[in-house]
């Protein structure tokens, strides 16, 4: 191996992820070649087929649930319309600054209209649903799509958790009445726990968002939030009320069963699966590098053979054949046949997440077991071949629960109760999550949230959705008796 | 149902697909509801669901090859730095007049470099292959990507066929030697034949491109046509010999086996999927509407109760039961329970071209039985429900041969001996391709080819590289001795 290789492919990593989770963050993406940085533009980022596969089986498992629950995929354009952007003034407001513009094609040619490169697809899908839907009976209207989004805004950019292009999934339906668009609000909020904690390993807590940091023309926003190494938040999944609001902007009528001519009530849900893949590493990585549970992991298994010299030939059959048995069953499975050293692959695939290592030798080949070794624990036992495929699936459940635990256990006690905005920052600076008594998160507690703003280092995340909390206390801003308990952290 | 849904689901097509194909459609695509033209943007257009579920199904089948041929994913950023695009002198000649420029963000902040939407992802991927690609460890590499890529240059746009935003998947491979590549790309119409023959049932004929027709930067181009009910030939996925142009320009080297720092060799293939969806869908209608092949039928099976009165509930009940029970199967199943009429139902879905119907009434219940109906033959028979399971498997089996083996028929006699430009105008006239004597497809034919586009309505597609041809006579036009067979056809 020459030197130039190993220069990229190391095998050993080590960086302590609750000390500096950042340059833990940096370099993992680095070394397991997850996202390349040197791109050109900035927060654009091409990723690695490490990151991608992985990324691949998380779509697959959030169109499984949209499947599920009757949504159908479709596929718009990239480009929106300049005017269709511009139709509902508070989406615009808060989109536009954010947009991407396209004015000229080929030599210099103008276009007659500029295209936006969708930051988000309402305005691109909205005016087709005004053609679409035309009576009860076309209702509810379940639609999704696999799309890239765009947005200009971002400023320090982070691969996956903060980039300029990403990767979402989005769905975008349509109801009679505004109470059935609300039930539909409550099922993305039970999808999103569905994909991201039970599939994916990730804890989350779901808030109502405040007023006036609502999915801009929307009724209300709703959001499962995740915590970080570093003690921020970070939006997983959100989903909107939007009301009649669109459906007037864009007229999106229909006849009900009476034969008038109404307003459809609209919600849209937009999963940010590259953001989720940035979560999801940061919150399963250790010191020795990536966690990747078994459910999402590019491959679930490496073998890696253990020979010299004349044990070579039948090590190898050996372990082939265990790919073989393995791949036959579905299971996603690698057999490491390179010239290094079983040393160095260990380390290398401990380093790059994959869940479970079996080994074998000339030992084991003679007494037909084989060694496994899962990643979580970093914990070897030795099995009957004959057992082999059953332990695997058992132990790959095994490993995406103990994950999931993981996770749940680093949460315990991080949410603290706080009443000024002293104890706010105290806790926030302990990497925690302030519970905080709060007068509204309607528009009349917008000056209350400038003052927490202006007096702490965290934001308002709103109020959760989940669990039932009775206020107690005071406002921390205007010191009226409150009537919400809020959330407060950093965030990403 | 209200007057306006009937305007939009209609059932009943009749369109004679070989009198007015442009028509037929124009029209197939709006009453399947498969794309819609009124987004207001030229050229971008919306896929309902209806044909994105094939074309993910499609999508699946190509990815599929490509990991059986040791392809692995990643995903690249939509956009290209006006640099990058502008490194390889031809490449950027025959793309700068179709690119979509970005040049502001926000309101009106004008971006430092401007950023062209991918019309191709060579200039994306290749300066990331020159920090990724180091020794001759690292090859082969085989990589993909599914992505939109965006081209603005076309003129008379069709939804599928001609767009200005298409669905691909790309690859992009490097290798130590011209050989292998060469090899790749014999290996990239192996994969187009298994793809587009085998799954979808497209005869193809495989072309090596000329000198002036080639991919703009490459080597050589090689590449499928498909003849289209108009006569007209559409190019299907084409496959590029990029030698080492690429590789120098983008500066790709790696260390060989001598410790050499050499250059290396490089191809790149990019199905387009929506247009050989576009294809798949002309090729195989009928006058009744589509006939989907039962592999990429969204789907396969429509199941159509019939009762009436006191019988509704246990026919119902039966006809769940067949759901429940070829889902089990994994058949992609519909059981339309909607209020219209069964004559309807087998109109409309006849008319959406799902491959079997299963038509199922008290009679049938009592029997256990069912009726199926094939769609391609539009030929009923009853089975007993025991054996449906294994039937529909069948049935799927032969209706996609039967497809194939249809639209093979059709190009019997179709490519034809011509030797003037009035006998190729003649062919061409009557919807057939002229094979025709022409002394070189290098530079030095430029000038004959030029004659043939000035003298015929027709242009050189190129020599077979799936047979083998020996050329008689003289060149079309200079009237020297040929030495090459070109197929003269008019295109899309």
């Amino acid at each position: 191996m020459n030197s130039q290789k190993k220069d990229t492919k190391t095998a050993i990593f080590d960086i302590d992820k609750e000390k500096d989770f950042p340059d833990w963050f940096t370099e993992i993406v680095r070394v397991a070649e997850l996202a390349d940085v040197r791109y050109g533009v900035k927060g654009f980022t091409p990723f690695p087929p490490w990151s991608t596969m992985s990324i691949e089986l998380m779509f697959d498992i959030l169109e499984e649930a949209f499947h599920r629950t009757d949504h159908l995929p479709m596929i718009f354009p990239t480009v929106i319309p300049e005017a269709n952007l511009r139709k509902e003034a508070d989406h615009v407001e808060g989109f536009a600054p954010e947009v991407f513009w396209i004015s000229e094609v080929g030599d210099g040619e103008k276009l007659e209209e500029r295209l936006a490169l969708r930051p988000t697809s309402e305005t691109a899908i909205y005016p087709m649903y005004s053609l679409w839907v035309r009576s009860w009976r076309d209702l509810p209207l379940k639609r999704y799509q696999r799309a890239s989004i765009f947005r200009s805004g971002i400023k320090s950019t982070r691969p996956f958790l903060r980039g300029k292009e990403f990767l979402w999934i989005e769905s975008h339906n349509v109801y009679a009445t505004h109470e059935e668009a609300k039930a539909q609000v409550i099922e993305d909020i039970e999808i999103t726990k569905e994909v991201c904690t039970d599939n994916f390993g990730l804890p989350v807590m779901a808030f109502k968002r405040t007023q006036w940091d609502k999915f801009p023309g929307g009724f209300n926003t709703y959001a499962a939030d995740a915590l970080m190494p570093d003690g921020k938040v970070v939006q997983l999944p959100s989903t909107h009320d939007l009301g009649d609001n669109f459906s007037k902007a864009f007229d999106i009528t229909f006849l009900n069963k009476e034969n008038e001519t109404v307003h459809a009530w609209q919600t849209c849900y937009g999963p940010a699966i590259s953001r989720i893949y940035g979560a999801m590493i940061s919150i399963h990585g250790d010191n020795k590098g990536l966690r990747l549970p078994f459910k999402v992991a590019p491959y679930q298994v490496v073998i890696v053979p253990i020979f010299k010299g004349k044990d070579a030939d039948a090590v190898l059959k050996y372990c082939q054949d265990i790919k073989k048995n393995l791949q036959k069953a579905d299971i996603r499975v690698f057999l490491d046949k390179s010239e290094e050293t079983p040393g160095w692959k260990y380390n290398y695939w401990e380093m790059k997440g994959v869940p479970i290592r079996i080994e074998a030798g000339p030992r084991d080949l003679k007494q037909n077991k084989v060694v496994m070794f899962r990643r979580d624990k970093m914990e070897r036992e030795t099995i009957d071949l004959k057992d082999l495929k059953k332990r695997v699936n058992v132990l790959g459940k095994e490993i995406d629960e103990y994950l999931l635990k993981s996770a749940e256990a680093k949460l315990e006690g991080l949410v603290v109760d706080a009443e000024r905005f002293g104890e706010i920052d105290d806790a926030l600076d302990h990497g925690k999550i302030a519970r905080v008594p709060f007068c509204s998160i309607e528009m009349d507690g917008y000056s209350c949230a400038e003052q927490v703003e202006k007096n702490t280092r965290g934001e308002i995340r709103g109020t959760r959705m989940d669990i039932d909390e009775e206020p107690e206390g005071l406002c921390v801003g205007c010191g009226k008796v409150a009537k919400e308990v809020v959330y407060i952290a950093r965030s990403y």
